[in-house]
């Protein structure tokens, strides 16, 4: 009996901070991802992967802007989408290469994957999701002048910033759930997938970034997957982060999560949603989730580092 | 009992030339597209979509040159797997909508395809297939001291020139055979499919286009659909094309295909290839291939115009 098992993959999975972001830098670091998910294969757990795509997403938006003059500017869900594509296409082929040097004769697939969001969603009032490069102050005021929405990140420039829906459906989820029954590894909901809403019946496309762990968590709960692996730079989830009192977390209950979450203890675009999704997953199902490093991912299956998450 | 059929979309269907390439652009013209195809449905069809990406890769290697300063290029084949994402995301959209005017509960889905080609294929040392952007011949022998090939295209300057090389298998074929007999359209092998060599045992990623009428002919035949369907511009198949000899070729057995292909009757790098394709599909099958318009695919299945392939 195989396990069914998700995996959310990091950004940083595909691209660390320093990397240009060469073609080649991203294949060399999932395929580092794959070698050690490839344990998990081994072990019986068939795989669902889930990625981030922030850095990949955002090189598309430089290149859309870079080329405006001649070429017409694809909307973000459609940058999105390409994402999928590229990233769908990075992890298979790293996925593919490590099976093939084990000897293991196993199929992956990628499911290009839109997310149902509500157009009610308060996110759409209040965008908070910075994407893509800086700008300067007058381009942004033009860009806000088209309805889209700047703000000034310190420093650095300006920023547009989009909604972050909740996630309500998997559009693609019965095919997925098929595949995932039927092959070793499937990719799906690349980038937190792609941002739809229901207009009057119809499924349009709209500028905004699903957290890919909270999307993540509702395609594990939907599918009822036996565990819920995310990934991310640190082996744990911390309490007082970056200062003396720093501490490592080995277990949450889903009443710690309430409250170290209604606290404010993690941050709120990094750890917080993690959490979050984590606690959701297992409030749902009564299972087990698991956030921990890249690295660590075969020790944190057996208990030897990671933070779990349990009912 | 459905009828099992693959529909190959021409790049127009998406955007058409006058046209900037705007993404609503494209969704109108493949719903125009969806549109039709939808009667095929009603007439349980079932369709395996496949379609090019001439000018949307064409777009992203010009957004890749002009964003070069900050964001490293992706390779040919990374572009490839983007637009298989963006307009996977496009030909769904648009018949989802159409599915849903209709009131029709059918689903639809795109598979991330790679098609494997051979290192040792002869268009590899002849590149022949023009992609992207014009240049000057200064940068061309710039791009040509790092191993591209660059051709002067007659008065228009310089464009990079790719091998087309020959589909040899459908890496993703068992995932796409299964969601093609559960789902009502499935979508793949997008631009003839992300094409990838086997390099001792790995699979990786090569700089060349495939021809996506002949991948779409070797999809047809290893999953012996009950018919192929091949959309372009124009009605029929003609004779002496442009000139006042013109003529429509109502049908073409095997015989003929090969005949007027031997003397170059038609377009090399236009309605050869199409002919081939359906020519290769009905040789293999002895089933029945149709290459029409667009707008024409209905009457065209009842025998009412196009042009028919019989064995």
């Amino acid at each position: 009996m195989s396990r069914r098992t998700l995996v959310a993959l990091g950004g940083n999975a595909l691209l660390q901070p320093g990397q240009r972001g060469t073609f080649e830098e991203q294949l060399d670091n999932v395929r580092a991802a794959c070698e050690t998910l490839v344990e998990l294969i081994e072990d019986e757990h068939r795989l669902l992967i889930t990625h981030g795509n922030g850095p990949q997403v955002g090189s598309l938006l430089i290149q859309n802007e870079a080329a405006a003059q001649s070429i017409p500017m694809q909307p973000l869900h459609s940058c999105v989408a390409q994402t999928q594509g590229q990233m769908g296409y990075m992890i298979q082929s790293a996925m593919d290469n490590v099976l093939r040097k084990r000897g293991l004769d196993l199929k992956t697939t990628t499911i290009l994957t839109r997310v149902l969001v509500d157009q009610g969603d308060p996110a759409f009032t209040t965008p908070t999701k910075p994407v893509g490069p800086f700008f300067t102050e007058e381009y942004a005021k033009q860009r806000q002048a088209l309805g889209e929405t700047y703000m000034n990140d310190s420093n650095r420039g300006w920023r547009r910033i989009v909604p972050s829906p909740t996630p309500l459906e998997i559009v693609e989820l019965e095919v997925i759930k098929h595949t995932f029954e039927r092959s070793a590894i499937t990719v799906a909901a690349g980038g937190g997938g792609i941002p739809v809403v229901d207009e009057r019946g119809q499924l349009v496309g709209v500028d905004a970034v699903i957290d890919k762990d909270l999307a993540s968590s509702l395609l594990a709960r939907l599918l009822n997957v036996d565990m819920f692996v995310i990934l991310t730079d640190v082996t744990h989830v911390k309490l007082n982060y970056m200062t003396p009192q720093e501490k490592d977390l080995d277990h949450l209950s889903i009443q710690e999560c309430q409250q170290h979450l209604a606290k404010g203890e993690f941050g709120t675009g990094s750890m917080a949603p993690k959490v979050q999704a984590a606690m959701e997953f297992v409030q749902a199902t009564k299972k087990t989730a698991i956030i921990t490093s890249h690295t660590e991912v075969v020790a944190a299956l057996v208990g030897k580092t990671g933070t779990r998450i349990t009912p």
